[in-house]
């Protein structure tokens, strides 16, 4: 392990992190908040500048990461921003238990959404906001962020960005990484802002457009009123207008970066995109027909089915509607769509849709080939062929998802009341969507589990955001061996 | 499609069913039972020997059937030997729904054991042996039955026995196929022979010593009296015998056979049988220790936990508690059990533990090689290396899996009360195991189904049984053509 190198982007990390922080504080003056809420971010602002400086004092002579220890970085700073996050919910009192708070602030950097609150109106506006602004981070990723606005961060950070980048394939847009960053950024931030300003014109609070578009931008979903929509004059209006604006958060940005430099309709001919919005369509109709009879009529029930399943398939989890009450198929439905996900390369989570895509290819393709051993049928995605190391790597990493998930779910289901909980609870943070069935379901929280399971189900959603790997890599003997013998923790 | 031959096996296949059907009119004789039930059976007889006659009157010159046309021609006779069966059923008035008889035979041929009848005793002992009997038959196979009787069956049968037995791998473990099958069958019908004396020993009367007998060695599960093994004079002894037998034919046949031809011990160093013993052990165990506290004794627990653990693993479906009650980690045990299965080779269901045992290798040895991209870490079972194509072929058969489980699940959901009664419904009938959870739960029964579903949850149970393929090839648009063209069924 490169100790200097690995420890210098952590400090720049925690830096950054108090400059983030500075706007909740920011908010806590303006609102006039305590004298404990203003405390509660300074002082974290404070000792996160100090122990940054001195993490990323000595700055590291040029060396390369190695994909290990890059995805060992991503992993770690993801752990640590979300501690470091949870501290002013800790020292304000808001949510006095750290196992809980570190749960809260990981669900909004993974852009999960689960809470373990029951009450929003506990809360500061000052933390309302620095919930929300973690969705906003986490959507596209801090250590993009932080590969966006470090000079010169050079060509070793290709294996930070691909492990935190959404999604089975990571291409440059650009050939320079940081202004790859850079541009995704842009065009990441300027649609947040449009959001917002529409949001302003329709009647919202600026301040409720704030949070809510970072809501929907990082496909996150934390609640910022217990009545939800409703307070706002024109709710319904409100609502198509978020629901929209998931599903654009869902889709690769890649595709939007093609728009912009001139490509046209050609940019979203891509498959992936066309399947995705072939499910919403689909699922809309389908819960529509589902929830029609509780509904009474049709306006109702598509915004209602659109803004739901735009939700979840965005692994968004702002929910309009109790789904608890629904039926089972129309449940099924959304729980079929929190596996699916959103796309490669946006803010959502999930499998993402572009695998789903190659997972039904490959069976299908397999059905074909049944009893004709001598035919070779091979997938296509986008009109190429999908190579067999691929075939074999996306095989690979559904196994290690249903090992993970089956795993956590044992370690779920012994505090769940019953199995729909139990697995709708794992669906949700191992997908980032925030609200499951049952117990967790969108009326209720995830405040019922003891600190065990809460720290399992924090695993979970940063498994989850990160893919997988660079959580578990984490756990593995060899690391462990060597952060022993690096006392890198020591630092 | 050959169409000579495939209706000249499947003519011979109605004969042998005849054949099997004359064992429940001696039963209904011995037992003086109404003319009704013993019409019942003859009729179909009589009419199984004409319409056997019929289709197999002209013997087709050699000719070998291709691998899609082995497959095609397995899934059909199961389907033909399930619906003749039920006939007996319906004509009897005993399960007067046809859809319903149906489903029973199914279950009896494909070992599934799961019932649509909530009260057992409206059943004439011909009956209920007929049902038990099916399970024998379907245990093993009955095309490999009939290629063990039928003489010169010949080399191009060799396509029908890999669609008919159990599990990823078909060894012929002698080279002669009709020789195989003769083979398995004896060793077979002797281990059953063994259980029916051993229980006979320990004062089960000769009928249920049968039947009880037969469920366990197809790994069945119909229950023969509503009240269980309660109404013998040693329900403990006995149960432990059933778990322990239920265990026993969970095991490939092929160890069996290199035992009996002088191997010894080296034929259980199976890396698939060690990993079975494993799995039995630590889960009957957890077992214990999850329904230790209602038991409140540990001989009670640990015969319970050991009966059902035995029980579910090897798809047999026999229950001696109400799991429903358990605590929700203990049910999911259970769960996971449906899934794994037996081992292949056996007359056991589920994915088979050889299947697991490379998924859960391919996902480890995924993770060794995490952010090692360089390094070639191969799965490896039995000390061999697990072929890429194999992987691959694996990789597939799951997609398949989980596909087919789905779209099944959606069907079954539409009349099912909650997500735990349709998702082990659908695990239930899918692995062949007989009682599900909620709804479907040990008390319970599969009559709450419409004819439509009914019907569903069949095809789940033949397609499990026979590991997907040969049914969803009689459902391909290729094959439907076929058989418009040829008229094949015009025969």
């Amino acid at each position: 392990m490169k100790r200097s190198l690995i420890s210098y982007f952590i400090g720049k990390l925690l830096q950054v992190e108090a400059l983030l922080l500075s706007f909740p504080l920011l908010v806590s003056f303006i609102y006039q908040e305590t004298n404990r809420q203003k405390f509660a971010y300074a002082s974290v602002i404070v000792g996160l500048l100090a122990l940054g400086g001195l993490l990323s004092y000595k700055k590291p002579s040029s060396a390369r990461l190695t994909a290990r220890e890059g995805i060992f970085t991503v992993a770690l700073s993801w752990i640590c921003l979300s501690i470091f996050g949870a501290l002013p919910l800790v020292i304000s009192g808001e949510i006095p238990n750290i196992f809980n708070a570190f749960f809260e602030i990981a669900s909004g950097f993974t852009t999960t959404g689960s809470s373990v609150l029951s009450d929003l109106s506990i809360l500061a506006k000052s933390t309302l906001f620095w919930r929300s602004f973690t969705h906003l981070i986490g959507g596209m990723g801090i250590l993009v962020f932080t590969l966006a606005i470090l000079p010169n961060s050079g060509s070793d950070t290709v294996q930070l960005m691909r492990a935190e980048v959404p999604g089975p394939v990571f291409g440059k847009i650009v050939s320079k990484l940081s202004q790859t960053a850079r541009i995704l950024y842009m065009m990441y931030i300027s649609m947040t802002a449009v959001l917002v300003v529409v949001l302003c014109l329709v009647g919202v609070p600026l301040f409720d457009s704030l949070l809510l578009s970072f809501g929907t931008a990082g496909t996150g979903g934390f609640g910022i009123d217990n009545a939800g929509l409703a307070i706002y004059s024109n709710p319904q209006l409100v609502e198509w207008i978020i629901g929209v604006g998931m599903m654009l958060f869902g889709v690769n940005f890649n595709l939007y970066y093609y728009l912009l430099i001139g490509y046209g309709v050609e940019a979203f001919k891509d498959e992936e995109f066309r399947t995705y919005l072939g499910i919403v369509v689909v699922a809309t109709l389908a819960v529509t027909f589902g929830i029609f009879a509780s509904y009474g009529n049709i306006p109702d029930a598509l915004r209602t089915a659109f803004f739901n399943v735009s939700s979840i398939i965005t692994t968004t989890g702002y929910s309009t509607a109790d789904f608890n009450q629904w039926n089972l198929v129309t449940q099924m439905i959304l729980i079929l769509l929190m596996f699916i996900g959103g796309s490669a390369g946006s803010t959502a989570g999930g499998l993402k849709v572009s695998r789903i895509v190659i997972y039904a290819k490959m069976a299908f393709a397999e059905l074909r080939r049944v009893g004709q051993p001598r035919r070779v049928v091979s997938p296509r995605f986008n009109k190429k062929v999908v190579e067999k190391s691929t075939q074999v790597n996306l095989s690979h990493y559904l196994l290690v998802y249903i090992l993970v998930f089956i795993l956590i779910l044992f370690s779920v289901a012994i505090e769940s009341k019953d199995f729909t909980t139990a697995f709708t609870a794992v669906a949700a943070t191992f997908n980032n969507i925030g609200p499951g069935l049952g117990e967790v379901g969108p009326t209720s929280n995830f405040s019922g589990y003891s600190n065990w399971n809460t720290l399992v189900l924090t695993f979970s959603m940063l498994a989850g955001r990160l893919e997988i790997y660079p959580i578990l890599i984490l756990f593995a003997p060899k690391t462990l061996k060597e952060i022993t013998r690096l006392k890198f923790l020591k630092a």
